[in-house]
């Protein structure tokens, strides 16, 4: 019956527009969108695509119906009392998560409801985060007996150790608000205006040649975990390649004849 | 004479009630709680002890009299002019610091006064901080011309480093809010409702299974220091680890049966 | 011309007082103080005097004209379209970055105007921030098709990565009450409280022993980027060395004795 439902409806629903945004969306409203094998094994082949696809720009990566994520399914875990299953899932799960990190396009996690657990470090791994005020956040696993190992990875590089330390012990929620001042997303907005605060995120990037978007984004996350004159080291020479791409020397020579920038692909 | 009031007066009150709540207690009101040779002595055997207890499931460390804790005793440090005498107190006074993060259950720092230098840094270490609207914090040592270095590690792993640098450098005390603010600290309540707060966090970690806990605090402070890639490989282990506990697969059946956990030891 | 122009009017000013108290300014208030290769060159050669002044007590860096620093000189770099070339500016003004944290004397960004691409970073640098309400902060090198790499570098160490991102990403300005929230600034002051407000962190710094200062900010910096066993032993013998100065033996004599240290060189 799963395997028919596959059929009739994707996991993940994925539409690219002619602008080159890629709209992702977890498509498993009933189960709250939960990372099931299937969800997963969904989810990294889109993020594959869209990686291989020079015509992605930004990915808004969404969930339908009234859930973000929910985290893991817990029923199919259940049916799986196998340490080395568990193993395997949180691997792939963890590969999934490293993809969108990887991913030479940004990617906006637009978040409308609840994120919990796996579902929370979505938020956390995407590059940026705008969420409505109806969104609550949670790493809610100990309340199970899980403790959220593996979201507190992302978590704790998102916020401050104290405020993940108290979501992970408690799995208490915050609310929106709260998840901006800590650090876990960007924007906030009312429901109604999730969309266009979405938006402006995209129209920003969107502005903004795709080439130095890729260099800076695969730049940004491995000098964050080296020290920093190794850091200073890479931006050196990854930012001196940078300048050698046809789209930085038309852009800067752009600004210095105080002209707009004649880029394709670019929006003005 | 010191000797004698140790006899009558522990440097540390240690309680632990039916629920497995400790209270340890800094007890040296008069000077301020100072970690003295005998205090960090006190403190380190209490640790070892609530550690080695498997009834203890939550600390929470407050201090007597005025202040939480004025940091090292300066007066015992100044009889000791020697370079050696101080390495040894700093070894000791970290080792302390660190038992509290190695320690299996949360530990959750009852701040209701000042607290200076090491009592800062103190407050860093807990897991969680509850600080009431009179507490203040400062990592002072540098307005007696030592520069709170100890302390910095601590105190710049909860909070910013611009922050953490113009406290270390200026000596000067913030207010409860600025801490919880920074990420110093996880709540403020009026004096009159410290312990209703501190107690509500008390009660959130009580009804979660101490096992899933222990592992997840192990797992929280070790894979903040690895890579992201590494991190996540331990914390896929350690949670398919925690899944095979009793007390993880009872709550994720408990939870696909829509029925409370049957768990043992743990509050409702 | 620009040689001539050199001999006028320096790139750097650089004045101290009798307090010890060093005011730089970037003085090239036409080019919004870009950091052009002969700005690069003054300022490190002003920071390695500073280094090797024993008057110098403090910093102040400061920008002439409407702007605080507009990053790198893109008009020189346009005339440059060689990788090498880049390879060596990036490296150099990472040097004269580098060389803000090694000064054992605090470094106060004073910013009145916009601070962009590098301008940011070297805001980020400093050891300490004040801003006036009508600065505003800008990683914008996307807009012209050059990520900003190196700072970033920076950045990313001040405030959270989601925040980061979105700046580097979007390019998009913040201002200066964003930029304190997220922990780029320590402070903010109407632009006519700007003076006074720098001036309370150089009174500060003032009443301090300045090897104690000198200490302490080199193993700030250190003990951030080690693991945090590590970091505690190399801040225990630090400590231990400060201890053993004449300046914290008598802080610390001073303070037991209930008295006014008795220290050479330092305010009261």
């Amino acid at each position: 019956m799963e395997g028919h439902e596959v059929a009739v409806e994707p996991f993940v629903l994925s539409e690219i527009d002619g602008r080159g945004v890629v709209r992702l969306t977890l498509n498993r409203p009933r189960q709250f969108n939960a990372l099931s094998e299937e969800m997963l094994e969904a989810l990294q082949r889109e993020l594959d695509a869209i990686a291989a696809n020079p015509q992605a720009r930004v990915v808004v990566l969404a969930g339908a119906g009234k859930a973000f994520c929910a985290g893991h399914d817990l029923k199919q875990m259940q049916a799986h009392p196998d340490q080395a299953y568990y193993e395997d899932l949180f691997a792939r799960c963890t590969q999934m998560m490293l993809t969108i990190q990887r991913l030479p396009q940004p990617v906006i996690a637009r978040v409308h409801g609840i994120a919990t657990a796996a579902g929370c470090q979505l938020v956390a791994m995407c590059d940026l985060a705008v969420a409505s005020t109806e969104a609550r956040f949670a790493v809610s696993g100990i309340t199970v007996g899980l403790f959220c190992s593996t979201p507190s990875v992302a978590l704790s590089r998102n916020i401050g150790r104290k405020a993940a330390f108290e979501m992970l012990v408690t799995g208490e929620f915050i609310d929106a608000v709260t998840a901006q001042r800590l650090g876990l997303v960007n924007r906030v907005a009312a429901p109604a205006d999730l969309d266009a605060e979405v938006q402006r995120l995209v129209d920003a990037i969107l502005a903004k040649p795709a080439e130095s978007i890729a260099i800076g984004k695969s730049l940004f996350y491995r000098q964050l975990e080296l020290p920093m004159e190794e850091a200073y080291r890479l931006a050196g020479q990854t930012m001196a390649c940078n300048m050698m791409e046809p789209c930085a020397q038309e852009g800067v020579s752009a600004f210095v004849e105080k002209r707009p920038p004649a880029w394709a692909n670019v929006e003005r």
